[in-house]
Formats: C-alpha cells, sequence, structure tokens
C-alpha cells in the first residue's frame, strides 16, 4: 500500500497528534469542526522520522504528495504559489505531538519573489506592504533555511535607516524596502554562496528540509532532554495559507483563553491589537487591549470569536488557548491548544467542568499537575514584583515558598533576633542538627552547600520552611558578619529574600503572597481520595509536624526521627553526658534522663495521629552530630557538662569519621551500644501503653535505620521485642506493634529475603539508598551535579526524581524477595522522594504500600496516588 | 532398618570420619592396619545430632547399643568395669568429623570407684597410683561432669600439701591421697548437690551426656565460628581402654611426626618422657627427650614404633603426627592424624612425596593450605624470641612481614633518618597520600586508625611492607612526639617491632628470620599453574613492582594506580599548580608538565611487562588529596606555588568535602576537567607508540573508574578513544587498547549491560563495592567492625573476604548483564580481595578471568586458583 505523507486539514483529526503533531491535529480538527482556519496541509512526522532514518532523505512520494495536496490548495483559495498576480502566500510551521515551544524553525510569507510581490503589491494595494513582507521572507529565509546569521541582515537594515535619518521600521517606505530586499539578496549571495531562490517550489523543499532539520537542532535536543521528552517520531509540518492581521483598520490579532488562566473563572479572556501581526503582541511593543474592546471595533467578529470558544471549549472539553486574526474584517483562527494556567485556576476549572457535567471526577483529578498544587501550599513572591528585581544568585529549589528577613550567620542569632520580633535568614555553609532551633526561629534558610536532599533541605521540608540551598556563588564569611556574591557584600542584619520554589535569592524585600486553600482544593483531593491505591503517610517529628500533615490528608507518619528531639532544650545535655560517659553504666544514667523526655515525645505525636500508624525510626546520625564543633561552643559546653575541654575534645576528636555517611550510625550505634535501643523502645512502648491505658488507639511500627546485614536486624530485633515485652507487659494492657527496617543500604536490599524472615515491615530509605546506590554523598554531589546537569549526563537529578534503573532496581529486587518469604509484607518508603510525583507514580507501579513524604507534600502525594492509578 | 549407632574400633575405617569423627575413624582405621590399640567404640555423630534435635535425649537404642560393646570390650581385654578385682578402665573423648583442639570435654580414668580402686592397687602394685587415679577421676569428673569449679578441688590439693609441709603432688603418699579422695567426694556433694556416682555405667552415660553437652559450649560454637567450620552433624564419642605411660620404668609416653614439622625433612621426629602420662610431655613440667633416644630405652619399642610410622604414612600417603604411650614395656598407638607444619615444610613434604610417588601433582597443589605460604614471601619474627617478649598492643595484620625500628611520626622524618642510615617505623593516625615516600622509606608502618583495606593497609601490602593498622590502643600525640599505650610511653627514636602477619606490636627490638623461597616451592607453584585457569596479574604502580610480580609469576598488571605517580618529586608541585589553576587554560599548562613524567611511568612499567597486559585506571581519588593540609605545610607550599596562603587555604577549604569516598572523584573529576582524561590518555598511548615503535609489544588497557552511569563511561570513553587515535596517528604505528570499566558502584553492577555495549572489560573494585554495598566506610569501619566481630555478627570483615551474599551478588548480576551483551567481555577483579584465597575461589567459581592482587599475593593467589580448578 502507498504510504500517505501528507494530509490536506479537512483529513485529519485531533486524535492523530502523533504523527500530524499537535499544531496540525488540532487544525485539522478545527476544520472539521467548520471553524474558519486559513486552509493548509500536514507532512506527517513519519516523514520526519524517514528523513533522519535515512540519512536526511525522504521518499520521492512525499514531494510528489506535497505537490498533490498544494494543487488543491491553490484551487481551493484560488491563488497560485509564485503567481505574478494575486499570488498564494504560506506560512511552513513546525509541529510535533507534543509542544515544544520556539524550539524548532517557521518560515513566514512563503512564495513571495520578484515577480509574485509585484501581484501581492497590486492585489493588496500596498506596495510597502508587500515589499516588507518581502524583505520579511528574505530575511527570515535567509536565516532559518540558509544559515545567513541574522545581525548581517539587521546591520544593512540599521544602516539603511540612518541614512534616510529615521528612528523605527515603520519609516521605511516602498522605495527603501525594494532597495533593502537588493541588497538582503546580495547578503545571502555573499553568505550562504549561493542565491536567494525565486522558485516557490524550490522556496517551499528548502524549508521543508530546514524545518526538519530544526528537529535535531542544539535547542530542541536540550530541550526534549530537559522536559524528558520521549518517543517521538519528530516533528510534523504545516503548510498554511497567510493571514494578515496588519492590513488595515478592519484587520487584527490576538490571543485568547476560554477561561481566565490565572483565576479560572469561568470568562472570556484575551488581549488584541488592531493593524497588527502576531509577533507585535507578542513583542510587547504596543500595549494589547481587552478583548472585550473588540466588542466595539469589530462587533460580528467578536460574537463570532464568543461562538467559537463555547463551541471549541465545549468540543475539547478543556480549557483552550487560542490565536486569531482578522484580515480585512474576516475572522481566522490559527491555533488552539490547553490553555497554561496557574495551580488555582487549574483546581478550579477542574472542579467548575465537573459541575458543568463536561468532564468526570477521573478526567478532573488527571488534568491538574500534580507538581504545581505545591504553589498552592506556600507564600510566594508576588510576580509583579518580582520582575522588577535581579537575581543575585541562584540555588537549588530545596523548600518552596518565599521568605523575607534580616541575614543571620548563626543559630544562636537567628533565636536571639527572633526574639526580639525580628524577621530573619539563616545563612549557613551548612547546617547540621545543632542549627534546628536556629532554623525554626527564621523565615527561610540559605547554605550555600548541599543538594536537594541535604540536611537543610530535608529538615526545611518537613518544617514547611524556605531554604535555598547550595548557592555556590554564596561566599560566607560568618567571621566577619558578611557574604559576598560575585562583588555583592550582603552584611548581618541586611535584609534579603528568597524563592525557595525557583532557588532564587534577592538583596532587600520582595512583596510576597499568602497561600490560600480553596473549597475547590478539598473537593478535587476528596476525588483524588477515592480513586488512589497507595496510602499516603508523613514525615514528622513533632506533635505540631503530625497535626499540620493530618490538616494536609496524611493517613499516618512514615518516618518519625527521633533524633531530632535529642536536640531540644535540657535533652541534648543528656545526649552529651550520654557520648562523653566512660562506660556503660554511665550511658545508662544519662540514658534515664533522656527517656522522660522521649516518651512525652512521643505521647505528644501518638495523641495527634489518634490511632494512625507511626513508624519510628530508633536513633540514626552518628554520635558526633550531638557535639559541638566551634572552639567557643566547645568551651561552653565542657562547662555545663562539668568536664574539662580537653577530655571534650578528645572526645570529639575520636568520633571524627572519614566519611560519616558510611560510618558508625543507624543500627551499628546499637550494637556497640544496644542501651541506646533499650531506651528508645521503652519510650515508644511506654508512651503508647500510657495512651492504651486511657483507651486511646496506638500503632507504633518501630523501625531499624541502616540495616546491611541480617545479623544487623536480627540483633537490633532482639533487643526492641525484648523490651518492648517487658514493658507491655509492666503497664499489663494489649498492645500490637510493628518491627520493621528500612532499606537503604544496597546490601540490604540484596538480602532482603532474609531480613523479611524476621522484618515485618520494608520501608525505602531512598536518599542513603540513592547514595549508596551512585555513590554520591549527597552533601557533596551538589558540585558535580551540576557540572553532570550541564554536561547532558543527568536528565534529572537523582536526590529529586528517583532513579528508576539503579535504585528502582533494588527496591524491585527488595521487594521480590521479600514479599517471597513474607506475603503480607508492608512496603513503604520514607526517602525525600515519597513526595515527587513521578517517584510516586513508580512506587504505585512496583506494588509500595504506601509513600511518606514532609507534611506539605502529602496533597501533591494524593493527587499523584490518584493519578497513578487512574493511568493503569 | 534398625539404626546402628555405636562401633567398635574393628568396624571402622578412615572414610567414615563423618559419622565416627575424625579421631575415631583414624583410631577404627589403625586398627584394621593391625596397629597396637587400645581398644574401644565409637557412639556416633549421629547420636550427637539426634540429641540437640530431641531437646537432648537420644534413644534408649543408644545405651543397648553402648552396653552390647563395652560387653564385647570387656570379654576382649578379660576385664570389668567396677570390678573389685583388675577393673577395666576408660577413656571417654569427644571428636569431631573435623578437629577442635581442646575445646570439648574429655573424661579419663572411668570405672573408678571405692571397689574399683582397691583392684587396681592389687593389679598395679602400686597403692599410690591407683589412688592418685581416683583422685585425679573424681577431679575431673566433677569439673566436667557434674560442673564443680575447678578451683574448689585445687585449693583442697593446695592445703594437704600445706598440711604436709611438701611442695609437689607427687610428694603425696597413698594416705594423703585417701583422704583426699574423701574430700574431693565431699567437694562435689556441697557444689553439685549430688553424690559422686559409684556405678560406672553412671559414671558413663553422665560423661557421654557431658561430652555432647561441651559440642555446644561457648568455646566451642565460638571455634567454629572463627574457623567458620559448618554442616557437621555433631561429636562423636570414644570409649577406649587406659592404658599408662606412668607405671614404672618400662613405661612412657611421647609423639612424633612422620616427618620433621618445621623443615619437612623426611625423618622419624618426636619427643618421650619415660614414666610419664601424655599430659606431661604437653606441660613441658619435664623435658622431654630426643625420640632416638628411645632406642636405647626400649630398642623393641622404638624398632617397633618406626614399624609402624612408615606403615601409617605410606597407608595414609600424608605426614602423620601420632601419640604412644608404653605401659610396662607394651607399645600402644593413642592416636594419628594428619601433622601441623610449618609453610616450608608443607611444600617440600608435598613435593617429596609426588617425587617418593606418593601422592601426584595434583593431590601436592592440594595439600598447601595457601594463606600459609605468605610466610615464605616475608620476614617473621623469630618465634624463639617472641615468645620472651610481651604483645604490646595489637591491631590488624594489614601487611605481612616483621620490621624492627625507630619510632617516627612524620613521613618527613622517615625520609630524613633513613638518609642518615637508620631503620625507622613509621607511625601515624592514618596515612594519605601525601605520606607515600615516608611509608617507602620506613620499615613497616603502624595506624592507630583504619580497617584492612585502608590506605596504609593497601599501600603497604603493594610496597611488601610489613604494616599493623587500627591499633587503636596507640594514643599518639604527634605533636610532642610520643605514643602511649595503656600506660607505656613510647617516644620518638625508640625502637618497636612490629609483625604485621599477626598484628601485633612489641617494644623493644625483636630477632627477624629472612624469608626464603626453595626451589621446591618453584616446582610446586609450576604445577599449579598448570591446572589453574584464572589468570593472575597484579596490582603494581611502578616499574620496581611490576618487577617483583614478575618475579612471582604476576601474568600482568591488573590494576595501575596513575595518582600515586603524582607524589614523586616535582609532579605534585605541577599537580598543585593544576588543581589551583583558575580556569582551563591554567589546568592544561600544569597538565602539560605533567605529561613527559606519566608517559616516562608508563613507559618503564611497559617496558617491564614486556607484552603483558597492562591495566591502567585514570585519577582516583578526589583532588584535595593532592594538597597539604599542615598550618606549616601550607606556608610551604604557598611559597612553592607562589600563591598566597589565603588562597591556597580556601581552595583547600572549598575542596573539603564531608564524604570524600563518595565526592568528587574517579570519573567524575574528567566529567569536570577532561583535560585530565585526556593528558592521561596521551602520557599512556604515546608512552606505548614510542616502545611499539622500537619493536616491542604493548598491551595498554585503559580503565575508567567509579563508573555508576552509561553516561559517565561513555563521557570518559570518547575522550579516551579520541586522544588515542590521535596519538597513535601522530605517532604511525598499530597498536590495540582496551577500554574498560572498574564496577565498583553499586549502580554500575546493577546496569552492566549498558555499561557492556562499549566497555570492553570490567575489573570488579571490591574495595570500594564492598564499601558502598555495606554502606561502610572503610576508613571508619574498624571501629564498629570490632564490635560486630565480638558480638558473632561478622564471621569474616568483608574487606578482608569477599562478601559473597552481598557484594557477590552484585558481581554476578554485573557478570550476568554484562556477558549478554558482549560475550567475551573480559573480567577481572582488582580489589584487595584478588590475593584472599576464599575470594579468589568465588572468582574462579562465577567466570572471571583473571584476579589481580598485590606483587606478594601473587604465588597465593596462582595455588589457589589451581585448587578451585581441581576441587571442580
Amino acid at each position: 500500500m502507498k504510504s500517505k505523507y501528507v494530509y490536506s486539514f479537512e483529513e485529519g483529526k485531533k486524535e492523530m497528534k502523533e504523527i500530524l503533531g499537535g499544531k496540525g491535529a488540532n487544525l485539522a480538527e478545527m476544520t472539521s469542526l467548520g471553524i474558519p482556519v486559513p486552509p493548509g496541509f500536514i507532512v506527517t512526522t513519519e516523514v520526519c522520522e524517514e528523513y533522519y532514518e535515512n540519512d536526511k532523505k525522504y521518499p520521492g512520494e512525499v514531494l510528489k504528495q506535497i505537490e498533490e495536496k498544494l494543487a488543491e490548495l491553490e484551487k481551493k483559495i484560488g491563488k497560485k504559489l509564485g503567481a505574478k498576480e494575486d499570488p498564494l502566500l504560506v506560512s511552513v510551521r513546525s509541529g510535533a505531538a507534543i509542544s515544544m515551544p520556539g524550539m524548532m524553525d517557521t518560515v513566514l510569507n512563503l512564495g513571495l519573489n520578484d515577480e509574485s510581490v509585484i501581484g501581492l503589491a497590486e492585489k493588496t494595494k500596498n506596495e510597502r506592504f508587500a515589499w516588507d513582507s518581502y524583505r520579511r521572507f528574505i530575511q527570515m529565509f535567509g536565516d532559518v533555511v540558509m544559515g545567513v546569521e541574522h545581525h548581517k541582515f539587521e546591520e544593512q537594515l540599521t544602516e539603511m535607516k540612518k541614512a534616510k535619518g529615521v528612528e523605527t521600521d515603520t519609516e521605511l517606505d516602498a522605495e527603501d524596502l525594494k532597495k533593502l530586499v537588493e541588497k538582503f539578496k546580495e547578503i545571502v549571495k555573499k553568505s550562504a554562496g549561493k542565491l536567494f531562490p525565486n522558485d516557490p517550489r524550490e522556496q517551499m523543499q528548502m524549508s521543508i528540509n530546514a524545518v526538519f532539520g530544526s528537529w535535531n537542532n542544539d535547542r530542541a535536543v536540550s530541550y526534549r532532554r530537559i522536559n524528558n521528552i520521549k518517543g517521538l517520531k519528530g516533528t510534523a509540518i504545516n503548510v498554511q495559507v497567510m493571514v494578515y492581521g496588519n492590513m488595515g483598520k478592519t484587520s487584527g490579532t490576538g490571543v485568547y483563553f476560554t477561561r481566565d488562566p490565572s483565576t479560572g473563572e469561568n470568562k472570556f479572556y484575551g488581549e488584541f491589537l488592531m493593524n497588527a501581526q502576531g509577533e507585535d503582541v507578542v513583542a510587547g511593543i504596543r500595549t494589547p487591549r481587552d478583548i472585550e474592546e473588540l466588542k466595539d471595533e469589530l462587533p460580528k467578529c467578536y460574537a463570532e470569536l464568543v461562538e467559537i470558544y463555547k463551541k471549541i471549549e465545549g468540543h475539547y472539553k478543556e480549557m483552550q488557548d487560542m490565536e486569531f486574526t482578522i484580515q480585512e474584517g474576516k475572522l481566522y483562527i490559527l491555533q488552539t491548544r490547553s490553555g497554561k494556567r496557574t495551580a488555582h485556576a487549574a483546581v478550579k476549572i477542574a472542579v467548575d467542568m465537573v459541575d458543568e457535567k463536561l468532564i468526570d471526577e477521573k478526567t478532573a483529578v488527571m488534568r491538574i499537575p500534580a507538581e504545581q498544587i505545591d504553589t498552592l501550599l506556600h507564600k510566594q513572591i508576588d510576580p509583579v514584583a518580582k520582575k522588577e528585581f535581579d537575581v543575585l544568585a541562584k540555588g537549588l529549589p530545596a523548600s518552596p515558598g518565599a521568605a523575607v528577613g534580616q541575614v543571620v550567620f548563626t543559630a544562636e542569632k537567628a533565636r536571639d533576633w527572633q526574639k526580639e520580633g525580628k524577621k530573619v535568614i539563616l545563612v549557613r555553609t551548612e547546617t547540621s542538627p545543632e542549627d534546628i532551633e536556629g532554623m525554626d526561629a527564621a523565615k527561610g534558610v540559605l547554605t550555600s552547600r548541599g543538594g536537594m536532599t541535604s540536611h537543610a533541605a530535608v529538615v526545611a521540608r518537613g518544617m514547611g520552611k524556605c531554604c535555598v540551598a547550595g548557592a555556590d556563588k554564596v561566599k560566607i564569611n560568618e567571621k566577619e558578619g558578611y557574604f559576598m556574591v560575585e562583588g555583592v557584600k550582603i552584611k548581618e542584619g541586611d535584609i534579603i529574600t528568597l524563592d525557595g520554589s525557583t532557588g532564587e535569592l534577592f538583596e532587600g524585600e520582595l512583596g510576597v503572597v499568602d497561600p490560600e486553600l480553596s473549597d475547590d482544593f478539598e473537593k478535587l483531593m476528596g476525588w483524588a481520595d477515592k480513586f488512589r491505591k497507595l496510602k499516603v503517610r508523613t514525615n514528622a517529628d513533632t506533635p505540631h509536624d503530625s497535626k499540620v500533615a493530618i490538616g494536609f490528608g496524611a493517613e499516618g507518619i512514615g518516618l518519625c526521627r527521633t533524633e531530632h528531639m535529642f536536640f531540644q532544650g535540657d535533652r541534648i545535655k543528656a545526649v552529651r553526658e550520654m557520648i562523653l560517659a566512660y562506660d556503660e553504666e554511665g550511658r545508662r544514667k544519662a540514658l534515664a534522663k533522656l527517656l522522660p523526655y522521649q516518651k512525652e515525645d512521643f505521647m505528644g505525636i501518638f495523641k495527634e495521629m489518634d490511632g494512625r500508624p507511626v513508624t519510628i525510626r530508633l536513633l540514626d546520625p552518628p554520635l558526633h552530630e550531638f557535639l559541638p564543633h566551634g572552639e567557643k561552643e566547645i568551651e561552653e559546653i565542657a562547662k555545663v557538662l562539668d568536664v574539662s575541654v580537653e577530655k571534650l575534645k578528645e572526645k570529639i576528636n575520636e568520633l571524627k569519621e572519614f566519611n560519616p555517611m558510611l560510618g558508625h550510625r543507624g543500627c551499628r550505634l546499637v550494637v556497640t551500644y544496644p542501651e541506646i535501643a533499650e531506651m528508645q523502645t521503652e519510650a515508644i512502648i511506654s508512651a503508647a501503653c500510657e495512651l492504651v491505658k486511657k483507651g486511646k488507639k496506638v500503632v507504633p511500627e518501630i523501625m531499624v535505620p541502616l540495616v546491611g546485614m541480617k545479623q544487623e536486624f536480627d540483633f537490633n530485633e532482639e533487643i526492641i521485642r525484648r523490651v518492648a515485652e517487658e514493658t507491655i507487659k509492666k503497664y499489663g494492657v494489649k498492645l500490637d506493634y510493628l518491627v520493621g527496617t528500612m532499606i537503604e543500604v544496597p546490601r540490604g536490599a540484596l538480602i532482603a529475603d532474609e531480613l523479611a524472615k524476621k522484618a515485618e515491615f520494608f520501608s525505602f530509605g531512598t536518599n542513603d539508598l540513592t547514595q549508596m546506590t551512585f555513590g554520591f554523598s549527597r552533601d557533596d554531589a551538589g558540585r558535580f551535579i551540576t557540572d553532570y546537569m550541564e554536561k547532558g549526563l543527568f536528565e534529572k537529578d537523582p536526590f529529586q526524581t528517583l532513579d528508576q534503573t539503579g535504585t528502582g532496581q533494588l527496591m524491585k529486587i527488595a521487594i521480590k524477595k521479600g514479599r517471597k518469604v513474607r506475603k503480607d509484607l508492608k512496603l513503604g518508603i520514607c526517602g525525600e522522594h515519597g513526595g515527587e510525583p513521578e517517584s510516586v507514580k513508580f512506587c504505585h507501579k512496583i506494588g509500595l504500600d504506601y509513600v511518606s513524604c514532609s507534611p506539605f507534600r502529602v496533597p501533591i502525594a494524593r493527587l499523584v496516588a490518584a493519578q497513578a492509578a487512574l493511568e493503569e
């Protein structure tokens, strides 16, 4: 069978995106709907595919089919390409199945040559218009098709204006433009070594080749890489009759949306310019007018537009973004596509459309880009204000939101200043657990080192606090109290603004807009909950976080990090006493002081969680994280602890590790100091028992971190069960609890079958698992991951989006092996990936029971979980 | 069918070790051979197994069969157990299939009671002997069977001697001993709460229970764990007629070997004592006499012994270690087993036995414990001298050999003192690449931190230099120039001795014995080479190391670490200039200075390797390893480099990493600084081309380290191939080279199929792979691995013996995936495991092409590779 390579608009429909491209399929659909679209035809994406497969050639049949469709077009319009009288002019535009705005080439005004320009002038009775169109065509064709550098034409144009003593292009008259056409042709001849083609067929063939060529230009390739666009055949090419909005008072052009893209309100929304071309609207030289005013200018066209927008939205059942041109009182629709919108609008539109019975609830849920709703939950920099400020530096968008405050360099000062009623931003090279109270006091956190899962990032996200991390241009001089960014000096007390959603840092105070959760949002999330299969838990360490997370719909705690509690108030003193103790007895004494605090902490959390499961991880970080590191702090703390500075320093030195990430932490601490796990288990279980006694329901799940060996887990498990049973017996209540393990060490995944013999649940700690699978320290990788991104080695930072190939492979191994031994093994994820859309979908696919993420990511996870289920 | 639980010696043979135990099977075998063995019977290991399976009970049938065999025995000997006249006395001894010397319990003189002791006295006409045997029996039975603390008997004995005013046991007469028997029975009654059993049947049953019980005592369990003894059913029990070497002038006892166990010489070798029991020989109270002297004492017995030893060795075809007792002129053989021997003797005996046609070459190769031959290649502390010194501290046996020298604390001083002709030991907390020259200058290296694959350990092994690592009791005060070990202070300049084979540290100078490779050794290794399939390469960074390795039989270099070259002489200056350069141009300028050095290095190595393949790893460590860290050094180096101290410090600080092991190193450096790989490739390939021009054969294999992603490898490979092709073209020669990758990051193993598309070989870097698979930093793990060992979580340190379950699983995944894509993928290992016997066997089993290890481990690897092939 003969392949069909070229489709007229009448022959296509919106479902044919894959071969006609998005733009082409929509033009065809509108044509079928009877919308006034300038006629044309589409060369399919399959031709592009063959073009690249066959060393940039395509079958002769393609040209033949183009010729046929062109003849049809000429017949339909009654004009001929390159004709001396009233010539047909066309545009040649790219259009892939997925939109890649501005990445590929376009040629307009094709068909003009030394003869047809005269015909155009005569027909339009506008010589200037005809010659201006011609010189624009040569310029665009020369640049895009023949590879002549753009600036050469611009220089000539500038010279001409200078010679004429005028300022703008529009002041050049027809004669000037005629001369310019000659000069432009000269430039083409010299630069390209070839004459500008006078034959419109040659123009067309060259243009088609150029557009196909642009599919693989650097910009387009990077765009696809960055946006993770894969599996496309190539671009289609749309050849369409030119229409002009700049042919006088009854011509014009505009764009409109079928609903308000910023509020979502169901109203006609758009802008237009009279006597102008499309690019003028975009370029912002003239200020466009509100679409309502068109009613006065051209009431018939306005009415027609309103009719069309309703028809189209009703047809597409989706908010549309459209372009139109009016040529001498005749309306043409040039494009329609799904309109971009704010998160707020997206939610409102989806919910409204369900109310309007345009779409069903499932479709509404699928419509919301999950990542976008993050902006609904956080403060945002006022977009208007943002335009007026230059970005001072850019780091990683570590925790979304916006923050304005005075710069401080120490956690202590952050606390002090906050007590004085100041708003502060804590600026540090990298934060450590010692800084937690300071972070809590600050409005936002800025670090010059560390990645998306650095301490600062993880903690800030947990707190729902704005954080920009790893801004490596920020050079901090803590001692002298300032930081430098490429020559700009910001001192302590100066005001800065952070945008945690983009990673941007600004000098001075920018306006900030508060978040607001609408009823529509609640409604939508309710639908999502109906469809999803994955449970969504939260990572929370305090009753406050727990409460926030429940507000966002969390169904349990997937990760409660006990160490964060160790830093509060008097506890840190007891922790340090434990670390400095000479022997087990000393450690037990110090741990006994900690016990009531921990118990109280857990009671608070259990109460808030009100019967929902709470997974508590035993102490994870290396002990040196709890000791001070500055000279002055060491002295102070030595005094408080009543030990010599020397002894304290000696201990600090002794605990120092070359690679603390792979050091003495997690379950390894328990092997050395079993009494720590004993205290923590007693605290957890006695807290639970107290509440059970009061008739509350508590579901504690005790989790052993950093397990890589069966022996490690068994050692920990034995202690936990022993102490738990003793404690339950002491209280004389009935309490069910689970003991499980993190899977965050590659070996843990590899021996999951052995672990599952005793472990009742697995929780994938994908932060550490990613670190060890790649061998990337998350605290150091920021440095080279930037290079990886720039050089195209990474599509996505694996600390942000779960690496399905490597880390994901280990997860699958662990699930398969684990479930083989224990069919009802409970599986979850508590790494930062638990709130990232692509990763959540992966978790759904591989069969986890739940994801756990920071409170502010809970709604995103709920939504994505629903989308994943609906996509199946 | 009725199970057979008990075998008389006549019924067994040596092949029945599994059920009769090693001792029993050999006693049976000797009985069959007509060797005079005191008669007896064996309760099988299966009874022990059932005993544990059935909650410490065994079938009634067992007791019945024991009774039957006992009756047979009584009939054979013509004596009765517990008889009043000439009673039968027996020993009850443990004996598993694998020898566990001294770990389980034994009961001697069983059958004595208040009646039979009188019969014994009458029969032997030696009342003192009879009562002494009786009190010994009560003591042993009380301790072993009835759980009475040993010291209680000893105290009573001491009291008795005191009362009598005598010094030794032998001065007590029969009457004293009679009294002691009464007192001992009192002790048993009080401590055990039961009477000492007078009934010999009861004595026997209790003894058998006790021996089975001792199978699972703490000592035995740890022994099996430490020696990795698995899969045994349990212990057998040997019940054998007692014979006595202490019955007068014509009695005696001794041990002998069929060949000299320290030299291997084929001669009768042994010791004896007249009128003594076996334990007297072992206890060392009296000095045993040379076996030759027995000829004069009891010529008939001597002649009989000689005849027996020849018969037995000829029968077993293996050097035997035997025990004998002569009771009143009658010779009895009590035991025969394979004799322990030195490495030197093992080699000589195996080779001699082949010459004597006793065994074939394969058997000879299988006979040598591979790990043992390590001692043949290194200096050893004189074993005689060693006995006289106390161990000051113990660390890890990081690199074998012995070293004596004066303590120095800095690499600089090591070099300076060595130049002055002093022998020095470099003592450091942990070494870093800066210390290499100092390590080279020292006789040995001692560190207080770090494990078996710490920098000090790896480098020292490569140098064949003695090293004790991670001796954590050594507290170094570098500033003041001393170190402390639990109160002992060792100052700079003091002499210490290290034993790198045991990890021991001694104060003062111990005698040291030089290594010596015999012709026998060469012969044996030649046989090994015939049988093995695995190739053996070496890890070598210099022409000198290469030469040493070839001397040991290396067939190529599996790992040439280029960074070690960076520290020599002027190079380090150029390296530092490169690191401090502001931009690519500056880096290229510094690299240009390094190029000729690197080229020269490679030429030297290629020349030594003379056509053997050489795998060169591109730069691996993080750049900060090349910068100084001490205040004073920074100042000096700033001067040399002509940069400000501040700038240098800033750079050092900038390069600092939280977890350098997971930081900016390996192929990641090349992504940031492609010019480094360009320089290294140019140096490698131009060195090869120069030699090819001179008619030499060179086989370079360029290896990319730390690859976890296909994109990383491809990025590096593209640079290497481009520069290599350019260089080869420039020289106009023909040169084949390979480009491959280390597999040392878990993700690299998981995506091996993707890597194998372009990688021509894989080399498993199991040091790093172990680190990341377990999440153990090898520099820090020393601290908790000790706890793991003590608490039984580890059988073996995974940095010493490859973890087959986890790390090995990743290797298998990589091999399967890699070979699927590239059938002829070359596979090797270059981690430290490449020279460890168990790991080498694993490498053989999973189908690697070669192992690579430090030069001094090459012979071990060759031998084990042969054993692995023969075991198949």
